[in-house]
């Protein structure tokens, strides 16, 4: 499921960078170019810390996924797509199982 | 593969909850609480930002793992899972074709 | 000069409580509440972070200005005034000389 | 006294620019550069947003003057200073009375 959904939703945003901005809201987000992208995940991001912050679960999902959608277009401007952060995120597993206290400093 | 790499992750950090924060990173981000996750979250959100304006691609991929890696751990504290995120992405796509101008105000 | 410029935005804030929301910016935002300041702060924080990396130093002043408008907006939402954070400021000058390497820890 | 310690702020980055990054913070944080600075001022940003939905007022004044603080480190490595800002907060404020509807959308 999670495999044909990430690639669903990564093809669509190939497409849309042809599409009309009038139509699309990814479109038009391409056009406007990085800043507008970028400011969109730094918006939803928060907008995740604050659904977090309510208790909201299914406020929080929805941010999430809106803050994974922003990613992908970020990707997707980048010529990058999902299966690059899946294949990152596969790597690391391997090297570390995931999780490996020497290998990553804790912030205090 | 992603469906496997992300339910993968997903029951390696509900695991992490009983662990040792001594020994593992995941461990020790689910007992300083809440705050701790939120501030991961937004400081890889501002990595991203930062590797975008770089255009290093190698290294937004890594920031990118890193944004999607800490909100499955924010997830695994209120209970979630990356499948519900997906089922509502799956949700959009069916309802919107994942990109309706009408539905999503653009802002300026 | 600064002492006056900030007592007028603060006292300028603190009359946009009682404001119309049709009129003003800021009685608009007092009227969406919290969350509405607290992704304005963080929307700022990010152009921030984005003029700086394009070395654009006007407008980088402009988004620091944004930052500081929107920080003592949030401020008075909450009755506190610009003149509290500064004698914070105060303070830790006279306990630390503002800068003491063995008092702050340094994230990696 | 605001003038005061804002000017002392800004003289004491300007003299930590030469400083040993081994006895100062400030020091540091110039060597390790600008996107250390960055990362540095959204996650104050991030903490702010906690600070204020954790209705701490006490907490709050403290990020608030950590994301001033950084705020103007960041100036600081740009050659610029906290007068530049409350210059720029000065000239709105004669312009548009500081808040005016007209010429500034609101964001939904």
């Amino acid at each position: 499921m999670s495999l044909d959904v990430l690639k669903t939703i990564a093809d669509t945003l190939e497409s849309r960078r042809q599409a009309s901005a009038q139509t699309s809201y990814v479109a038009s987000l391409f056009q406007k170019g990085e800043d507008a992208i970028l400011k969109k995940v730094a918006e939803e991001a928060a907008e995740t810390l604050l659904a977090s912050k309510d208790k909201d679960k299914l406020h929080l999902v929805r941010e999430v996924a809106d803050l994974w959608f922003h990613s992908m277009i970020l990707l997707a401007y980048h010529g990058l797509r999902p299966e690059d952060v899946l294949m990152e995120l596969k790597r690391r597993e391997g090297i570390s199982g995931l999780d490996e206290k020497a290998s990553r400093p804790i912030t205090p």
